[in-house]
C-alpha cells in the first residue's frame, strides 16, 4: 500500500515531509575501490583494462579486440527486428529535431563606448557515453545521450558497453550505428570511466562523459570531474501525476507503474483534488500489479515510496509540485496549460490524459535524462548544450579603453593588484601621448 | 626565467608535454575534516556555525548577528571612496548589459504528427554566493557572480563572507548592495558551504551555490554537489597572450603579470612568431619584477609555470592555443578576429592590443569566472544559464499518438519494460474504440 495524504488532515505537513526526505538509495561506499581502479588503469592502460574486463565481465580481450568492430556492430544490427529498427530511427529521427532547435546562437554587438563584445558556441571536440551492461542497457538511453552530442557537432562519440560474457545488445549496437556513434569499446564499470577520461593505448581521451551507470560508475564520475565534464549524477527514477477525477484511472495507474517498474527505489506519487478518484487509481494499480511482469519490483517501490495526496484545489497541487520538484510531470487536468504556468520546479512536464510520460521516454522528442531526487530546482535535462562550451570575446577600441579603462585601473588598486591596474594605464598614457 | 621553447627545436613535443602536464596546485586533502564540519552543521544548525566561527575566525556571534544589519552595511558602504564607488557602479552597469543579453527564451512548437513541444526557462529560486575573507576578497568576484544570478530572476540570493577578527570590506559590501543581494552573512569556510546547502534555524538552505574559496570551501561544494547546484571548482589563474612583433614588449609583460601577481600557482604564457620579441617581453618582465609591489608571488608564479614559446606562424600558435585551452586568451596581432576564428577552446578572448585582460576582470561587461586547468574543453564561464534551469513540455493530441505511440510501445517492449508499454497501448485502444 501506498501511503494516503490529505491536505487537509492535521499531520499533513510532517507526513510529507517524511515524504520529500526518504531516503531511497542506498549508495554503496566503493569510493576507495573505484579510486584504486582509476589509478590502475591511469597506470598501466590497456593492460589494467583488460585484467579488470577479465575479471568483471568474464571475457578474455585484448588490445585489438577492445573496440567493437565495425562488422561485429553490422551483424549485431542484422539480429534486430525490422519493427524495431523503425521504432528506433523514428525515435532518433524526433529526438534529432527537438534538439536541434536547441543549438544556441552566436552573438556579437558593440556598445555606446565603441567596445565590440559577445561570445561564440562550440562543441567539445570529443564525448564518451556510458552504456550499461544487463538490464539497465537502453538502447533508448543510447538515443537520448548520443543524438544531442552529434546534433552540437561533437566530433568524436564513443561508447563504452560492458558485454558480460561476450553478450552484445543488438538493440544498443543499432541504436549507437542510428545516432552516428564513431567508437564502441566493449567495457564498463569504473575502468571505463578511467579509460575515457584518461585514455590508455588503445582508447583517446575524451573531454566529456555522460550516461547513466551503477555505483561503480557514479564514484569514477565524481571523481574524474574536473579532468572531464561529466553530466548529473542521476538517481532513481520519479513521477508525479497530477490529475483531476475526470480521468480514467487505468490509464493513471499504468503511468505510476510504468515508473515504478524501473526500479525498487523509484517514487510515483499522485495528486488528486478528487478523493475517490485517488482510491479508484489505487484499486486499478492493485489490478495491474496482478499480472505485470516486473509486478516484483513495480510492487516494492509502489508499497515503499508510492504516495496518493489529496488536496483541496489544484493551486495547491501546484505548490506541493513545486516542493517535490519531480523528474517527471504528468498534468492530466482539463487546462494542463494553465496549471503548468504555475510550476516552476520541473525536468518535464507531459500535458493532458494522451501524453502518458513513456512517450516521452522514447519518442516525445525531449530528452529523458532528466533531473532527479529534486534536483529540477537548480538544473536541467540532457541537452545539446551540455555538448557545447561558450567562449566569450571582447575588443575595446583606443575610445573604448579611455572611457572604461579608468573604472577598472580604479578597481585593480582597491583590490591590490598593481599589475592589473598598469595593464590598463601604460595603455592609456600611450594613447594620452599620442 | 621562465621555460623557453620553440616549436622547431627537436623536443618541443616532450617540453610542451611537461608544460601541459605541470602540475600547479597542491589540494591538502581536507575531506575527512569538511565531512565533519558538514554533519556538525547538519545535526545542530546554527550552534555548530557560531562555534566554528569562534573557532576560525575568532568572532563570538549569536543567532541574531550571524547576519549582517541593513544598518551595518549601511556604514561599510560610507566608507567606500567616491571614485571606487562610481567603478563599481559602472563596473555592475556593464556586467549587467553583457548578461541581459544571455536571458534564454522559451520555445513552444506544433509538429507535423500534432504534437506540441517545447521547453522553458526558469530561475532557481535561491542561490548562496561564497566570497572569501581576507586577501582574496575581490568586490569585482561578488558584481560577477550576483549580477548574472540577479539578472536570472534569482528571487533569493545570499552572500556568505567570513570577517575574521570582525573586519569587513567595504568594497564587498558595496558590491553586494549595488548588486541587489538579498541577505549577508558573516560567515565563511565549510560551515557556510553547510548552511547554504542544509540551512540553519537562522539560514534558509539555497538551491544553487557559486563563488570562489580555498581548499575547504573546495571540497565542501564537492560534498554538497547534488543537494545543491553548485559551479565549477576554480583552479589557479591562467592567461595565454598570442603577440606579434608588433606589439610594446612592455605591455605584453604587464599583462602576464597580471595573471602571475594573483598567486603563485598561476600560469603566464606568451606564445609569439617573432622570437626577438619575445627576449624583449621577457627582459620587460623583469624590468617590471624590480618594482611591482608583489613581486614575490608575480616572480615565483613566472619562475616556476611561466613560459615563452616561439612559433613557426600563427596557425601554429592557435593549434598550440587549444591544446593549452586557457582560462584567458589574448590575441595582439594584426589580425586579432581572423585568428580568433581558428581557435576553438577558450575561456575569454581578448582581441586587439588595447583590450589587455585586466578590462574583462572588471568592466569590460563578460563574466570573470572562467574555465581553469584545460576545462574550457569542455566547460564555460559563468552566466545567467547557471542560475536557471530548463523544463521540457509536451503534449499529444489523439493524432499525435495514434502516429508515434507504436514505436515507444515497440521500444518499450524491446526494453522489457510493460507498463511503458501498455500505458501508450491503453490510451491507443481507447481511441480506437472511439
Amino acid at each position: 500500500m501506498p501511503v494516503f495524504l490529505n491536505t487537509k488532515d492535521a499531520d499533513f505537513e510532517s507526513a510529507f515531509q517524511a515524504l520529500l526526505g526518504a531516503k531511497r538509495e542506498d549508495s554503496p561506499d566503493v569510493d576507495d575501490t573505484v579510486a584504486a581502479i582509476i589509478k590502475d588503469v591511469r597506470d598501466r592502460g590497456d593492460a589494467a583494462v583488460i585484467e579488470l574486463t577479465s575479471k568483471f565481465d568474464r571475457q578474455d580481450l585484448t588490445a585489438d579486440t577492445l573496440r567493437v568492430s565495425e562488422d561485429e556492430i553490422e551483424a549485431e544490427c542484422a539480429k534486430v527486428p525490422e519493427d524495431a529498427r523503425r521504432a528506433l530511427e523514428t525515435a532518433a529521427e524526433r529526438i534529432r529535431a527537438y534538439h536541434v532547435r536547441q543549438v544556441p546562437e552566436d552573438h556579437s554587438w558593440t556598445d555606446p563606448e565603441g567596445a565590440t563584445l559577445g561570445w561564440r558556441w562550440s562543441p567539445v571536440s570529443a564525448a564518451g557515453l556510458y552504456v550499461p551492461g544487463g538490464l539497465a542497457s537502453y538502447p533508448s538511453s543510447v538515443l537520448m545521450n548520443a543524438v544531442p552530442a552529434k546534433v552540437a557537432g561533437v566530433g568524436r562519440l564513443v561508447v563504452t558497453v560492458p558485454t558480460p560474457d561476450g553478450v552484445m545488445n543488438p538493440l544498443v549496437m543499432l541504436a549507437a550505428r542510428i545516432a552516428g556513434v564513431d567508437e564502441v569499446y566493449r567495457i564498463g564499470g569504473a575502468q571505463a570511466i578511467a579509460a575515457l577520461a584518461y585514455g590508455t593505448e588503445t582508447i583517446a581521451p575524451v573531454d566529456k562523459i555522460t550516461g547513466p551507470g551503477n555505483a561503480f560508475v557514479a564514484a569514477a564520475k565524481r571523481r574524474v570531474f574536473g579532468k572531464v565534464g561529466i553530466d548529473m549524477i542521476a538517481g532513481p527514477s520519479e513521477i508525479l501525476v497530477i490529475a483531476d477525477g475526470d480521468n480514467d484511472p487505468d490509464f493513471i495507474a499504468l503511468d505510476l507503474m510504468s515508473q515504478a517498474e524501473h526500479d525498487e527505489s523509484a517514487q510515483s506519487i499522485l495528486i488528486t483534488d478528487d478523493a475517490d478518484f485517488g482510491r479508484a487509481v489505487a484499486e486499478a494499480v492493485d489490478k495491474r500489479l496482478e499480472t505485470l511482469e516486473r509486478r516484483a519490483i513495480a510492487g516494492a517501490s509502489w508499497r515503499d515510496f508510492g504516495a496518493i495526496i489529496t488536496v483541496r484545489d489544484l493551486d495547491e497541487a501546484a505548490r506541493l509540485s513545486d516542493r517535490i520538484a519531480p523528474e517527471h510531470l504528468e498534468l492530466c487536468v482539463a487546462d494542463a496549460e494553465g496549471l503548468s504556468d504555475k510550476i516552476t520546479h520541473a525536468g518535464a512536464i507531459f500535458l493532458g490524459q494522451y501524453t502518458p510520460e513513456a512517450i516521452g521516454d522514447y519518442v516525445g522528442g525531449p530528452n529523458h535524462v532528466l533531473p532527479t531526487a529534486r534536483s529540477a530546482r537548480f538544473s536541467s535535462g540532457l541537452s545539446v548544450l551540455d555538448f557545447m562550451k561558450r567562449t566569450t570575446l571582447s575588443r575595446m577600441t583606443p575610445g573604448a579603453l579611455k572611457a572604461i579603462g579608468p573604472a577598472a585601473e580604479t578597481l585593480a588598486q582597491a583590490e591590490s593588484l598593481e599589475a592589473h591596474g598598469l595593464s590598463v594605464r601604460a595603455r592609456l598614457d600611450r594613447l594620452n601621448e599620442s
